[in-house]
């Protein structure tokens, strides 16, 4: 059982095809950054394309038996979710349209302050706003995860508080192991954890020590490590494999149409671009690697089947079905 | 087994009551006339709220099995359809997003001239467009049933024959019987027919002989002459029941935003606003009266079951699941 907890690839047969080569039987694919609810349901009519296209590669992954049908048929699930919660607007009813549209995670914020929370890059940390808590519920209502991947600190510990049910950080890292705006501080993991909820190692470069030139055994050192932390049973892979993308498209990423300035983000003036995946993780393809870093730091069959897989597996199962 | 092939009511807890009081199993409901496709996902949103606020009474339909499931939890089950493809708007993969919102019909025209074909008031017919041809087959491959109710004749004749699978008129009566314009002649409701296409019969009076003055024998005497010209299998109710609207909806359903001027339809300048249902169709709790008036015109309790629920059932069962 090979689950990606977070790409964000430029998709294509040849992707997918890499998919069914790596084993991966479910990945849960980022259909928006700032994309206003109109376009991102162009995004969803972009996948149904692709479903119709390539029927024995992919399917649509909607809830956890989707991810044994696609086992069964040798085919990737693939899950939808937002980085920002701009497809929901400023209105209340659409996350239940989404949700009926296939969303399963939605980000309160993505980088700056959003109408919900504040972003991991604001001076301010205002928590879980008015509309925030409103939200959160409705949420926990109709089964879309709240994922604080990109939230600041208070607001993400708020997040896991005020939530009925448990929560997610889909792509990051221990912010004490490699010390990014993005990575999380130990006692925002365990508030995300202690709840319940999934921590997904991210391999994006600027997430990880020494970046592009990490190694594979010390990204699984420190898996290790949060396994001991925080109990195995919440941490997961959330790869953030944004794999084909030309680099206008980080640049997107990170300055959408909130600003007319450049933002390089965890970029800079002399590395505006994509960074380079580390060598042990490429793609898909990859994912035996880091099954063999993880036997190599001296986890059993189960542990390492439980972080590649099993454990995103209970959680999709507990969490995208409406709250009874 | 009752089922209303169509009503646009100014919907109520009152009107929820009086559907399970008239033992209504399930309703085809209205959910835009002119509506843009987010507008129409607005009026999603409203009947969510509802589902939310009324799960004693009424539930999301979405496939036969849930009448099945309506009926033995005591409550009604709401389908969704339009009036008009301005839901769609001009983007073909919007149909299988609005299936999968829950739309089970889509009329290809209201009235007017439309992106697809020929509305019934028009001068000129076109038939089936360019672009009309796309989307029949792309709504019989994800399981939208084409609606005819308010289209041209000779439009109708070719959806019919273009359509891989069944259409539908909803709701409208032979011309033969009452001769509006939005009524069917003969040879049209034979191609719907003879394509294993639903026929169901107005109550709206300006569909009717006589408009509110139609008696109950003279209405169930047509359907029954319908089921020998036509096979009783392809015959349904589709009320059109409007209650409890003002006026200014009515105008809203003419007019919407495609004209300054104003146009009456099917009324007139004396007589602009909705017309009063005939004594035996005030409201769902008048389905027993239709029972009474089939068995009076001779129909045995297969053939009234039939006309007032089993085939509309049937053909729900086999129209609005995706091609394989």
């Amino acid at each position: 059982m090979r689950i990606d907890g977070l790409q964000y690839a430029n998709w294509s047969e040849k992707i997918f095809r890499q998919l069914r080569e790596g084993g991966v039987d479910a990945v849960h694919v980022t259909i928006a950054y700032h994309e206003t609810f109109r376009e991102t349901v162009l995004n969803f009519e972009k996948w149904n394309r692709w479903f119709e296209q390539f029927p024995d590669l992919i399917m649509k992954g909607q809830w956890a038996s989707d991810i044994n049908k696609a086992r069964e048929t040798g085919r990737t699930a693939i899950f939808f979710g937002f980085q920002n919660p701009s497809p929901m607007e400023d209105d209340i009813g659409l996350i239940e349209i989404l949700h009926t549209l296939g969303a399963r995670f939605m980000q309160l914020t993505y980088n700056n302050q959003s109408l919900l929370a504040s972003g991991c890059y604001e001076s301010e940390d205002t928590g879980i706003t008015r509309m925030g808590r409103q939200v959160i519920k409705e949420m926990n209502r109709v089964g879309l995860v709240i994922d604080m991947s990109h939230s600041a600190d208070r607001s993400t510990i708020q997040a896991a508080d005020l939530s009925g049910r448990p929560i997610a950080v889909t792509h990051a890292n221990p912010f004490d192991w490699a010390p990014a705006l993005r990575n999380k501080k130990n006692d925002v993991i365990r508030a995300v954890t202690e709840n319940g909820g999934m921590f997904g190692f991210s391999i994006y470069p600027h997430h990880l020590k020494n970046k592009s030139d990490c190694t594979l055994q010390e990204f699984c050192e420190m898996i290790a490590r949060c396994a001991d932390r925080f109990g195995i049973e919440h941490l997961g892979i959330g790869s953030d494999l944004c794999q084909d993308q030309p680099d206008t498209i980080v640049e997107w990423m990170r300055v959408g149409r909130w600003t007319k300035d450049i933002d390089y983000g965890e970029g800079s003036a002399d590395k505006p671009g994509f960074p380079d995946m580390p060598a042990w993780f490429r793609d898909n393809r990859d994912f035996g690697n880091l099954e063999n870093g993880l036997r190599g730091v001296g986890m059993s069959d189960a542990e390492v089947t439980a972080v590649l897989g099993g454990n995103w597996h209970r959680f999709y199962a507990a969490n995208f079905i409406p709250q009874v």
